[in-house]
């Protein structure tokens, strides 16, 4: 991936350790999210079929002092970007959050390097929800309504996220016009 | 350390991974603490000096379904124990911890480890506060008021760490009986 240098025992050495720090540093957080944006047809934009987006998105965050290893962790993957969030509330630094959301980036990269490399506690199996919610997606499940029941299904099992029970009802009542469901 | 074996470049390059993935995790935690607890004299106990005893401790905490990576630190560094806290509570899952106390096994283990394989977030000063703190405790610093105000001093600059404050007040005014701090 980016920083790789395949010359010398040393950096070798470097890389793998580097490849089990950033495993750890994900299992120790919360860094996969599946979330549904509401999108109805509105004037010069046409809406979902379904009335929502999925959003899907790797995520970490990190406060000033640390952005640093959301640089590095950038330069491993090679892809995404590194996002400021800035606080003006009573915290004490902005925080910063290291960001993949493209689909083929996920696909091609994030996901294949989990499935190679697992973590060790129960963030695996979140992220292998997360993974099967982002291949439903590419295969245009959450065009239809029962794909995107599917996908909330599997999201609300997750651990930290949101119950969906709310959503799931409303995409099987059919009803048409809802308020936002938020993300 | 515990369970490493030296056979096959296999075994090497999983070490690697497994010592990175250590770094990574325990980056993405608090994980070093200092405590003062109030020891004074009472019937069949002779209490501290200084009216404190200094407790040093790392610690890992995980959920019961991510107990096994708790038994695999243990395992990587062979000192400390997995300790359960029973919870009663509306929380989903009981806690488990990894805790290394001792200040032979901090000095000998713990410590080394992470000057050698340093993290690479703002938990890296942290850590080295924690470390000065154990290294002042074991120098028998803290059996002197003048010892235990440097301590407190160091400790209340770690992230997410109470102020002391309190603490520094007591020992410099010399209070002859004061309520417990806590830890």
């Amino acid at each position: 991936m980016g920083s790789d240098n395949p010359s010398g025992a040393g950096n070798q050495q470097e890389r793998l350790v580097r490849r089990g720090w950033v495993i750890g540093f994900v299992d120790g957080e919360d860094c996969f999210s599946i979330g549904f944006i509401r999108q109805k047809d509105r004037v010069g934009h046409k809406g979902y079929r379904t009335g929502y987006q999925v959003a899907h998105e790797f995520v970490v965050t990190q406060g000033a002092k640390s952005v640093s290893c959301l640089h590095e962790l950038r330069d491993f993957f090679g892809v995404g970007q590194v996002l400021v969030n800035n606080r003006y509330d009573n915290h004490r630094e902005h925080l910063y959050r290291y960001v993949v959301r493209r689909r083929k980036d996920l696909l091609a990269t994030v996901i294949p390097f989990f499935r190679q490399n697992p973590m060790r506690t129960s963030k695996q199996q979140d992220f292998e929800k997360f993974a099967r919610c982002v291949e439903l997606v590419d295969s245009g499940s959450h065009l239809t309504r029962p794909g995107l029941i599917e996908i909330a299904e599997i999201t609300q099992t997750m651990n930290r996220q949101k119950p969906r029970d709310e959503l799931i009802r409303i995409l099987r009542d059919h009803t048409p016009d809802v308020r936002d469901i938020g993300r």
